[in-house]
């Protein structure tokens, strides 16, 4: 069997297990979830023996120590996995829910049925806990989903996989409501991205290139969760402490995530007063600043940041610094070298507080809160499958809601058009 | 300048636009659509000498009544768009719109805030009145327009485009807001859905070889207005004079558009009792009948239905029909062949309309009412910009609202993350 014959057998069985899982009751996703939950722990040993097979290689091949931190299934990691299965039951099912109906002159009565998305492609890379809680809400939110992870850790995602089927068997629920491309063949990736008579959706998380190739290949509509070079922009009206505290949070609460900060914007009256000891608490914290000219001026050994700094997703100890001359500077700053995904003002004007909110075009935009928040349980959608920073369908955190739709529903009693 | 220069300024200077158009307030967008609207009246000779253009040179290409008759800018035609106009002036701006906030334990306050998409790309055929009714939904929803009609409309497009660019310049509002692609050439169109960086979504209306060609060529998300294999199913318990009314109306009342029923499914106890008669009102009404086996041993010199025709879009006079054991066998058959469009029971069972509610996978499902319902005046969404076939971001009629989207927005009194 070549590889489109492959892919195309799994999308299909993903086909027919989305129509059975579109209509099972809440309990019984919950009672599959709660099974993970348990054999997550019964086969701890057999999940590590088979995450280790991943870390050797990822030894062998010389991978970041990083990299191989995310890897790991650590007895940490598993537990945080379980607990987050038990979070995922908790949550109320979006699935049937009807928010008003209306009735129309002629007597219909109209309304909007919550239903599936029925087959969903996530396609993403290495961290092996992925693959449950992805797997976990595509459940809960009845549709099938087909995972793609990265090759490192394909070892460990056909573990957790198999731990999977046991828990749907358990359940009497069709075992292709979740499966693993079990191949680490890329071509797979690029076959999956055509078959778009059987996948309804596919969803990203990634590396730039890996997005990229989504894009340029796919025939399926795609919901990217692209880079987060986000900003925190002080105004000359901020209180000094809390813009600190914000700039600080934003930067080094965990550097290595998407909506961490990457470029600090400061008004020019807030940055002659307050930049320079700024600068010295980020120094302190081990964060290395590149900036514009002019904070160039404010302190020694802080590097020119060049035209590529500001468009870059750092996910690292090092921020870029411009000083603005005015809020609109910050906002068309923003407009040209941000992703779209997470900006933050720190102001106490009522005035730009507004003007922020409405003018800047991301998927979060916040006042007076760090960017952090910028997360699908920090936000109160109790869970995500990802940041979206496409507008279409879902822009921001995507909750068990986002990976649903709706249909029209129409009540008559015999209506007919004049 | 060759094609590509050509259609990527358009879309910058949209782009551009887009920013604009996304602040403006309700009154000045209701303030272009009245101008459009008096200057549609005023131009009527201009307009009227531009589609005889078009009109002459369809001649020459023998194209077919039908399709000429779709063309024609008549003084009805004209006063329809004008009164379109008006409508979606008259209905409540969607942008700016917060459904509710809600607050965190850690106080920051979060909500959804409608905007517009940004720049959408409309690419459809001939029918000109499209090109002013897609403009005013558009615009009314805040976004920028790039409108690519068919080849046929060229001329009445372009003397419609110049009458929305007075309209704006009248109301200081820059004319990129909504442009026309003023080029036949077909590479305009595949040029145009590369350009993923300046247009947000690809609107397409058209016949199947248009939206395949769109899918195969698409960079640019894209929600399809795909074709309507609509069906009615007359359950054993239908109401006979109601299923009558329901069928009759659901197929002859205007049988060229997309909501209008092409597969009839019956019951085989209604087919017993009831079928032959009301074969024998479609025939009287001018309906061909194609049947199944079954159908065939009904009446005379009916034609049998081939596995393709149950997959067909007639938009014409003629009607396939199938005698089914059980509604299963007709679920079954709707997901088989069905398009996702428009789908109705007619039934008294109570048990049955909730089942075929639920499990019918299609944009729009009735109990005992016409397909011919599935629209977005029907429905009340006020207009229409067409009726999504794919599930993502919308499914079924789009409106004003669906042409936005949300981003969250976040009220922090200085909140970070521990």
């Amino acid at each position: 069997m070549d590889i489109l014959q492959e892919v195309t057998a799994i999308a299909k069985k993903a086909k027919d297990a989305a129509r059975h899982v579109a209509s099972i009751s809440t309990e019984q996703k919950n009672s599959v979830l709660h099974s993970v939950n348990r054999l997550l722990q019964n086969k701890k040993s057999f999940l590590q023996k088979e995450n280790e097979k991943d870390l050797q290689e990822a030894k062998k091949q010389n991978l970041s120590n990083a990299l191989i931190d995310r890897l790991t299934l650590s007895d940490n990691v598993l537990e945080a996995m379980a607990s987050g299965l038990d979070d995922v039951a908790g949550l109320p099912d979006p699935v049937g829910e009807v928010n008003r109906m209306w009735r129309r002159p002629n007597g219909i009565l109209v309304g909007k049925l919550r239903i599936p998305l029925g087959v969903i492609g996530m396609i993403y890379e290495s961290r092996p806990n992925v693959t449950i809680d992805a797997a976990a809400l595509c459940l809960k939110s009845g549709n099938a989903v087909i995972l793609r992870g990265g090759r490192e850790a394909i070892n460990s995602n056909l573990a957790l996989a198999a731990v999977m089927q046991e828990a749907l068997a358990d359940n009497k629920i069709p075992g292709a409501a979740v499966q693993v491309v079990p191949t680490v063949d890329r071509n797979a990736v690029r076959e999956m991205l055509k078959l778009k008579d059987y996948i309804d959706v596919i969803i990203t998380r990634g590396g730039e290139s890996l997005i990229k190739m989504v894009y340029e290949n796919s025939r399926i509509p795609v919901i990217a969760h692209y880079k987060g070079v986000c900003h925190v922009y002080i105004d000359e009206t901020a209180e000094p402490g809390m813009a600190e505290n914000i700039a600080l949070n934003s930067k080094i609460q965990r550097p290595g995530v998407c909506n961490a900060m990457e470029t600090l914007l400061v008004h020019k009256k807030f940055a002659e007063r307050h930049l320079a000891s700024l600068i010295n608490r980020f120094r302190n914290a081990g964060v290395s600043i590149k900036g514009c000219e002019k904070t160039c001026a404010m302190a020694d050994g802080i590097e020119k940041a060049t035209e590529e700094d500001w468009h870059k997703e750092y996910l690292d100890m090092i921020l870029s610094v411009r000083i603005v001359e005015s809020m609109e500077e910050a906002i068309r700053h923003i407009a040209c070298y941000g992703s779209r995904h997470t900006e933050s003002i720190v102001t106490s004007s009522y005035d730009k507080s507004g003007q922020f909110l409405n003018e800047v075009d991301s998927s979060v935009v916040l006042v007076n809160a760090s960017t952090r928040f910028n997360d699908g349980n920090q936000l109160g959608l109790g869970a995500e499958i990802g940041i979206s920073t496409s507008k279409l369908h879902s822009f921001g955190p995507m909750g068990l809601k986002e990976l649903t739709t709706c249909k029209f529903i129409v009540y008559g009693s015999g209506q007919v058009r004049e």
